[in-house]
């Protein structure tokens, strides 16, 4: 295992340790538990977003909080979902009077946990509203939607979300905006090789030298087959056949465009990637708005990719150009 | 090699048909030839800033060019440098009658190119002056630091120099300040893992399982010795010590400080370092002004880091402090 590590029981810990110190003027945490973030920006007023998961995918979750994104987080251990207590007191801190919005993906624990800290908010009196994002296309045949897994493209349900409420505008539209954003946007992913869970000192699966699979989750969970690594062409045509077929997104259409890395694969591959994507957008006859690349939800040192649609209109054009400022990104007004 | 590309022959321009295309606002090139990359953002009167060198370190070189940071940028294939006479197209392109500074990486290649494009801008009557980052302490000895390689603490002279000139500062100095960058920034590296290059198809070096090398170079230059791989912390350790000790950086010092993956190592574990060196900076009373965690200096699938420290006075703060923009990052006002 070639990583930078003390005591793996350690590595959320003391991750978290040096998010705090790297970034004090734009993240603290409350009830004593580095584990439950907030942002040190607050708006009287605005609507309140947070998130939850697993810690081993930065920059998701923790790294979505920020001016224009998310007021807290709570993360658990490496792919463990945090606890509704934790979720709680988070909410309390960053309830401004407007109410708070959970985003999160759509994992069994992740469910149970939000489910359980909204019940204890409601008997705090804070109306919590819930949204929960599922767009890996390939997790989940069309029609059954619903048990689809949530990858990078909850990066865009943030933004949107993030941008609604930092408009000012209610919970119940900030809560609208961000479901249009579920329903616009559509993931497909391949990985290359597992990452390594630093308690188990192990991969969590297993993908032999000159094999990929498409369709592959940020967990490992499998994808379509084991097939032969192919070139990066014909990877990203087989990804972006069932992406473009599934919502569908047509001639005609504008859409964001995000490129995702899995952990390990270089920036190069991913500029390589969208070459090809974008020629095929273009073929299409369909028009790219904007376009981020690099890494928005990993897996450690997993090998891999992600390509994620946004379909897009005048309201989501407007939410998605605001800008926002995070201590891992910053995207200034489009 | 389990890396998404096409003919690897092509890597380098593939990825850069990607850029274009996923940064089409920001970025263009000169002379119909995309690997002289220039910024289409431009300011009447203001220094020129370019830099180049071998392709495969994104964001190095390319990331760096944009509002507040660089003019132009050329790169070569993976590891090789650019030709003077790419060099000189965008020398002609970003100069806007104030001059042009090169500033690039203390490489042979690389310096026998810049100087013959400097001799060719002078014969073009534009006034070119040039600094070369060199500030990896274990590549050279104190005494002579004159023989270092530039790695990822160059982005401290990139920053300093891209304020300075969007501030209208003259040549003389946008270049002042420049050096006064490179005499206060100091950088040690560690791999745990080579790199493939894609035409080679095969790692340049070899790094086997549960081995570490503190001061390997950015292309897998020896460091000090092949060592066991150990914890987080004593990694750490082992590199601040000389690191301090060099320029040295005392107590009573304010600095910032550059915590760069170097492709394969996870977001996660370059917080772990940073947790210890702000740790040791606490205790060696050197107080922190500002941090980046992420990837500044890649060799695209290898894994290891550096740690760059800037001691700054109020003039470096200053220009630390600015807003840039770029394809790759954007930084708002400190």
């Amino acid at each position: 295992m070639q990583r930078i590590l003390n005591n793996p029981v350690n590595y959320v810990d003391e991750m978290l340790d040096g998010l705090y110190a790297a970034a004090p003027n734009q993240v603290t945490y409350v009830n004593n538990d580095k584990r439950c973030l907030v942002s040190k920006y607050k708006k009287k007023g605005k609507v309140g977003i947070a998130t939850g998961g697993g810690s081993g995918h930065l920059p998701l979750f923790l790294g979505y909080v920020g001016k224009g994104l998310l007021d807290g987080c709570c993360v658990g251990g490496v792919f463990q979902s945090p606890s509704p207590d934790q979720m709680l007191e988070v909410t309390k801190e960053i309830n401004q009077g407007a109410g708070v919005l959970y985003i999160y993906g759509n994992y069994g624990g992740d469910i149970m946990n939000f489910d359980m800290a909204k019940d204890m908010a409601d008997m705090e009196d804070i109306e919590v509203r819930q949204v929960v994002a599922g767009e890996d296309v390939l997790s989940s045949p069309k029609g059954a939607e619903n048990k689809r897994r949530g990858v990078a493209g909850i990066f865009y349900v943030y933004k949107v979300a993030g941008a609604a409420a930092e408009d000012m505008l209610s919970l119940d539209e900030v809560e609208r905006l961000a479901k249009k954003t579920c329903d616009n946007v559509r993931t497909i992913g391949m990985a290359l090789s597992p990452c390594i869970i630093p308690e188990k000192g192990a991969a969590n699966f297993s993908l032999p030298e000159g094999k990929m699979e498409i369709g592959m989750g940020i967990h490992g969970e499998p994808g379509i087959k084991l097939e032969d690594l192919k070139t990066a062409d014909e990877i990203v045509d087989q990804m972006m056949d069932p992406l473009l077929k599934d919502l569908p997104y047509e001639s005609g259409d504008e859409v964001s465009v995000l490129i995702n890395g899995l952990g390990a694969t270089p920036r190069e591959e991913l500029y390589i990637v969208f070459r090809r994507v974008a020629q095929i957008l273009e073929e299409k006859g369909i028009k790219v708005f904007n376009t981020y690349v690099g890494e928005y939800a990993t897996s450690m040192d997993m090998a891999g990719m992600s390509i994620s649609l946004l379909k897009l209109d005048d309201e989501l054009k407007k939410y998605i150009s605001m800008p926002f400022e995070t201590p891992f990104m910053t995207q200034n007004q489009l």
